[in-house]
Parts: structure tokens; C-alpha cells; sequence
């Protein structure tokens, strides 16, 4: 079973990355890019019983390592 | 229209930030995961005119800025 | 004129890439490592006149751009 | 006694973030950058018994996780 965990900084937390991304963008004359975030991906390869059991496991991983849940939010896909 | 962008090492390229996720999980009893790998995703917000041109657009972008494309693989989805 | 900049998380706020890194760590077998936090090192080449006006315009790049100062901290060195 | 790990890509591998960032500062009218590098630094409170086994030890710790050697290039040094 995959999971797919994207972590990004919450609404409000200025992105410096996705900025840098931004500027660099219309500095090479690519027009029409209103926004850009960059947050992280992080894809599990887990050997868990069934989609629940993986969700939850990969919620805690998220609470306890993968995400800074003070700033960042993070949303979990589970792929089987 | 949104272009969601992941840019992941390629595989055989070594991922110390996956393999640094993996045995923090593991010193942390989460059991059951064979396999950790960490990309950037990237999401855009643009003014393209339709969906090929918005995707002929982010791969410009891809090849010329976002992804180091000698090490990393890039995957594109437009989302209108 | 080089100027090296370090970009640290605030103390407080929680660093989980740190926290990821010193668990692997653990997992590893490493004693004796009691905290780990990780930062970005960004190192710029500059053509300015002398140090005082490099580091006067880094730390406006600092700013403006490469740190997010409502969570990270920055340190500049001018190396000549 | 603290060790601080720079972690860079290895010259001759593009490094899309600082190319971000170049251009990034270009658009934002910062003139005189020739060239922009970003990196990870690491810092490690070790509680090593002297130097030279500090920097074993981390030098171990940079080949079997905190540097992809084929790609990325380290530095350490030892604060005590």
C-alpha cells in the first residue's frame, strides 16, 4: 500500500521558497503565474492490513515527525 | 487553472532526506514501512488559455528551473 | 565578495527535518548526539564595492526574500 | 561540543534552488550577484570525548546519511 503525504505551510506562513520560485519565474518572462507554493511529498511504501489502518498510522507519523503542525498542514492519500 | 508539479530524485539517485525519514519512523516503532521517499511538490497558479498550452508552459518551466533534470524526474498535472 | 548566509527556524519552533535526521540517527546507532537542527546555507558571489554595503544589501535579500523572519533566523558572514 | 555540517551539491551538478534564487534576486533588482549556491547546514550537539572522535564520528554520520556523496559534496567542522 502507498501513501502519499503533501506537506505544505499553512495559509498565512509566508512561503520564502514558493516566493523565489515566483520571482524567478518572471524573471524568465513566464507570464500568467499568479501564485506558486513549494511544500514536500513524502510517499510511504507501508505493509499495512487494510486503507484505515494506513491512514491512521500515517496520521501519527504526520503529528509526530513528517509535518511542524504549528506551521505546516499536511493532507495523506493512500493509494492501494 | 492549477499545474501541480512533483519533482522526485530519480531512482538510483540515493535519497538521504528519504532514508533519514525512514529510520527516524523506524526508531519510532512504525512498523511496516518498506520504503520512504521525499520530493518537492510544487503548485502553480496560472492564466493559461486552456490545459495543453498550461502544461506545454509548466514543462518549460520544469526543464529550465524547477527540476535538475540530470537527477531528478518530474511529474505535471493540470488541475482546472 | 562572498557572503554566506545561514537560515535557521527560530528556537520554538519545531524543526522536524532536525528532529527526523537525530531520530535516523538514533536508528543508526550514533550515541551521544543530543540535538540536531537543520538549515539551509545559502552562499552568494557578489561584485560589491566593500563589506559594509554587501552586508547591507544581503540583509535586505534576507528581508525580502530568503528568509521567512516571522519563523527563521538569519545569519550573515562577508568573506572577502 | 557542536559540529556543524555543510552539505552542498557537488560543482558541475545544476542546483535548481540557488538558480531559483538568482533569478529571483534579478527580478527583485539586486544587481551585482554573479552566482547563488544553496545548501543544507546541519549543526550536531555531540557529546564527544574529544575533537578528532567528534569528527569520526560525523564523518561517518555524512557517508551513511546526511550527504548523497555521488551528487553532494560535505564540509565539518568541529566547535568545542
Amino acid at each position: 500500500m502507498k501513501a502519499i503525504v503533501n506537506v505544505f505551510l499553512k495559509q498565512g506562513v509566508l512561503d520564502s521558497q514558493g516566493k523565489a520560485v515566483h520571482h524567478a519565474l518572471d524573471s524568465l518572462k513566464f507570464d500568467g503565474v499568479n501564485d506558486v507554493r513549494v511544500g514536500k511529498q513524502i510517499i510511504l511504501d507501508l505493509s499495512a492490513a487494510d486503507e484505515a489502518s494506513a491512514k491512521a498510522e500515517v496520521t501519527e507519523m504526520c503529528e509526530s515527525l513528517l509535518a511542524n503542525t504549528v506551521i505546516e498542514d499536511y493532507a495523506i492519500e493512500i493509494v492501494s
